[in-house]
């Protein structure tokens, strides 16, 4: 099987992640189907012509057309799914995923599904700060990074669908990490800085600061404005690693704090230098 | 005395601040005049059109002819610079600053003058990534706050002159605050951003995870390409208010790394949805 346009694509979950993958895949001529919770989801993206069909019960009747199932649940849900509904889906068909966080889903997955299904996972890191289908654009894959992340149970023929995928739904670059890499790096880059932001937000009173904040508080804290019930689940899937870049993140802050304590101008200075370096690094694409 | 026209302005310290200074006050139509340490800075302020005339020496026969004095220099260097040369400013003169941290040098700077010349202390709330007169712009302070902190030694006259500076020079805002409120708001929204910022990206190897970086980590590190020089003089003049907000974020911070290892779902929740009440208080100008 080979990612092409006769190929169908039903996506499971329509918030904000599936509503843009079916906006983004129906745009490019695949024919797309869904399943909501809600049947007004489902009108929703009926009447922007992002799905051709969808329903609100799971059925073998509904699912038996589709070559590839992507799953945008949240992951305690999808783990649900699969456990209750897998014997709904074709033999054949290849699904993947949209969660955050991999070590902890990818294998109990794979573990979970009868033969000829094949689970092949896949982070699209990209967002927004708002949820549900209505805030959906496939605008959001533009700037973004698609990472799939196989294990030795995947074939080859798998991981190049799931790529495929991720180029069609044009995300900028299209990666492949393991699961275990993919958390480590998802534990540093984008929950750590949650962390940092949230206890920034609510380490004190603002007492009315609010009008002296300037360009660079607000960039630290926009991620500050969180969905709560989705990062507290994230976090908990990728405990141990996220406790181990917070506490390296500790450790340099106190670092910094006993440099300043101790008037140590050249460790602060060392530490800034190093900062400035490391910094340099990100700013490849001239941002 | 009043601000206008007929005033000379001279600007102590041709940096990135300083000579955007000059170049905002002369294209007002004000008489500039600067003392750089170096000749080519005059001579590129010059050729800008941003400044009337400029030496590399003080002399009193230079200052004599200006009403108001800006120094934009390092805080230590504007300390000396006042003991040394403070005979050399006319009498009736008023003087400023674009300090950022104002409780440890307002008191000191208005203790060491000379009667006769009155010290009216200020903060643009401005700036950029890079340092020296090649990037100055007057563009650095259409969006930013400017905030001047008298203490009960200054006059009713200077403070107003100094807030129309502030407009004059194009600031967006002009606030007032105590130099005690000042720095603990700075030590807050500046310099502790900018600790968290330095401990980011010194707290780990990067592993290439550079080309995962989505727009938040970005946003979050733009500040960790730090001045070392500046920052680590001006985290010890504001050290005291520094370590109490960098006391209060490792709290917060403790408060959620807890709740992570403790699987306490219920407080991760808390402490998100306070972090997002919080930061809504930031969005007013809808960033």
């Amino acid at each position: 099987m080979k990612l092409d346009k006769k190929l169908k694509i039903c996506i499971v979950g329509l918030g904000l992640m599936g509503g843009s993958y079916a906006q983004a895949l129906s745009d490019e001529g695949y024919e797309v189907g869904a399943v909501a919770k809600r049947q007004e989801t489902i009108d929703f993206a009926l009447e922007k012509g992002w799905i051709k069909s969808g329903v609100t019960e799971v059925t073998a009747e509904y699912l038996k057309d589709f070559d590839i199932v992507v799953f945008a649940l949240y992951p305690h849900i999808f783990t649900q799914w699969i456990e209750k509904y897998q014997q709904c889906l074709r033999d054949g068909a290849v699904i993947t995923d949209v969660t955050g966080v991999k070590g902890c889903i990818v294998y109990k997955i794979q573990e979970m599904l009868r033969p000829g299904v094949e689970f092949i996972a896949a982070h699209p890191m990209a967002g927004r700060e708002k949820s549900g289908i209505e805030y959906a654009t496939k605008e959001i894959f533009r700037q973004a990074n698609y990472i799939v992340t196989p294990t030795e149970k995947n074939t080859q023929a798998a991981i190049e669908i799931c790529r495929a995928l991720g180029e069609t739904l044009g995300f900028k670059t299209v990666t492949q990490l393991t699961p275990e890499e993919h958390d480590e790096m998802i534990g540093f880059l984008s929950q750590l800085t949650h962390c940092i932001a949230v206890s920034l937000m609510t380490c004190r009173d603002t007492d009315g600061f609010e009008k002296y904040t300037g360009d660079s508080f607000r960039d630290l804290t926009r991620i500050a404005n969180i969905n709560d019930v989705m990062w507290s689940e994230l976090f908990l899937l990728n405990k141990k690693e996220l406790l181990r870049q917070m506490e390296l993140f500790e450790d340099a802050f106190g670092k910094l704090r006993k440099a300043i304590e101790d008037e140590n101008t050249d460790e602060m200075r060392s530490l800034m230098k190093m900062s400035t370096e490391h910094r340099k690094r990100f700013d490849k694409e001239g941002k």
